[in-house]
């Protein structure tokens, strides 16, 4: 049901049954390592190539998802999965076997966001009873492919993030205990107009709040509704000005408003400039620290707005500037 | 509501409030020139890139359907949209500016198909009132990106396609006089295990005849029940082998069978080898030639199945078989 101009409220909500999480080792020395159901010691995942790492990292991510889940893959009615790499084959590949409908997305970082919507759409509406919703990036293969290969030693700007090499796993049902998907607040294409591919954190800033803004002013709820508000990949820079945006609108987000791209490394230490970046930024995080925390009773609501760049290197090589897009879930304990 | 194991069928059928097509030069001197409602006879639609162009004419596209249907952009509720570029760009940049919530696909050249069902399914879900779906294509920007630039005057396989230069914008309402989309059947990823990137058709081929059979089986519709069963853009080859793997079945689909990228160039006149593809292609037939045949009274009962290989070039270059899918959406005058 819609209500206001870019919110869906679910009158039954979708549950989430089980979610999964997959990183890399960069990740699992990082401050959320004991959240992330499994952290491989081989970049490459057992593959030959970056791409088949991602691949091969994101299908061990869905089956893990499923057999916590005690679900057998082909029992699901619909997949939604994408990622960075050209033409999303992390999620093609990834997927081919599983004998289930496939929709391909991209949504770039905001693609966990994104496919949470359409989960909770299609279980929503009676066309699915359950629906899986995935995505991933890898390090090495976001670097060689938007950036430059390792092999360069290129030197990254202070306002760069880090990709996270990483994967996401949601399953949501028609029935289950919880948590629920209870509203979706569909974003719009924002264009601040940066064109500086070192600060994706700008050039996504604007879009996170004005979907976030739209959540507010469509569903009522103030931010303190919320025990957290978590957006996709900022980092610390673009966690700032959503800060100094919603100041402007006279409103104070407080410290329950964190960023995916700052939780999922320790910023100095690991030597990351801005923060995390990448689809399985968010991904990795909400399926493991957020979603856990969840379950653990830390938080009972949470609005989640994953955040994504629409660019290419093509475009910002031709002057273009950069189209930022948020999607936002909100996941609450009780059904509302 | 689902039937059978890949098939939504639609208890309130969104109906097809208007579409539109734009198209290339090539694409205006082919059969189908009279059902087109822009030829540019500019391969660059006014821009310096091709992969500008490309967005240019998908903007073009999407704002002539919403002339010809009397909507201001900003009232529909959602777009679905993807297209063949890297991140998908060329609707990232086509749509940053319409003010509406975005949904970026990635179906290669099943985007049509992709972006009708997940329309479909938001209305009948009580999720959108409207929406658009749409996608694009370029050659010129597609030959550079998956092939070679065009400077380099590349021999072309026999079995290759040509890259429609083309666009369509298809609009769905709750309300509305049809025709219909009464049944969606969504596609699972089929690899058969080709390599030759060359010969998309044969890679793509296996998906169709998946979800076909599938469509066939799931609403126990024999193939006869529609008046045209269009394919996306398999080509001469990929039309050839979907109808021999249906004679194995021992179903002779017959002349109501034709397949996109057929239909869109004189083959050998134009000398486009195997025939037309890229999203653009099913996409400005089915906006162009298969919408207005239903208007007309040629077709009432139409079965639509876009097709799309998953593949990137970096995937071929290491070796991988190409993953092909397929999604139908059943396309009625009459609800049923």
């Amino acid at each position: 049901m819609r209500i206001g101009s870019q919110t869906l409220k679910f009158p039954k909500p979708p549950s989430i049954i089980e979610s999964a999480s997959v990183v890399g080792k960069k990740e699992g020395l990082g401050p959320l390592k004991h959240t992330f159901d499994f952290i491989s010691d081989d970049s490459y995942f057992g593959e030959k190539s970056w791409e088949k790492a991602e691949s091969n990292m994101l299908k061990q991510c869905f089956s893990l998802a499923c057999d916590k889940g005690k679900l057998s893959p082909s029992t699901l009615d619909m997949i939604f999965s994408g990622d960075l790499l050209n033409q999303c084959t992390g999620s093609a590949y990834a997927l081919r076997d599983t004998d289930v409908p496939y929709f391909g997305l991209y949504g770039a970082c905001s693609t966990m966001s994104e496919s949470l919507c359409l989960a909770a759409m299609a279980i929503d509406g009676g066309c699915a009873r359950t629906a899986a919703a995935l995505t991933s990036s890898h390090f090495c293969s976001a670097e060689r492919q938007f950036r430059f290969p390792l092999e360069y030693g290129s030197i990254r700007a202070p306002t760069a993030q880090w990709t996270v090499t990483g994967a996401g796993a949601v399953i949501l049902g028609a029935d289950g205990a919880g948590p629920y998907i209870t509203h979706a607040t569909m974003g719009k294409i924002v264009d601040a107009g940066i064109v500086d591919a070192s600060n994706m954190g700008a050039a996504m800033a604007p879009a996170a709040h004005d979907t976030l803004s739209a959540h507010f002013a469509d569903t009522g709820r103030a931010p303190h509704y919320y025990d957290a508000i978590v957006t996709g990949d900022l980092g610390v820079l673009g966690q700032d000005i959503v800060r100094d945006l919603f100041m402007d609108d006279g409103v104070e987000l407080g410290p329950r408003y964190m960023d995916c791209g700052v939780l999922v490394y320790d910023i100095e230490a690991q030597d990351v400039h801005a923060g995390g970046s990448g689809c399985g930024c968010s991904a990795s995080v909400l399926s493991g620290h957020l979603l856990r925390g969840m379950r653990n009773g830390v938080w009972k609501k949470i609005l989640f707005a994953g955040t994504g760049a629409l660019m290419s290197p093509t475009m910002t090589l031709q002057g273009e500037s950069i189209p930022g897009i948020c999607h936002a879930v909100a996941i609450e304990s009780e059904r509302c």
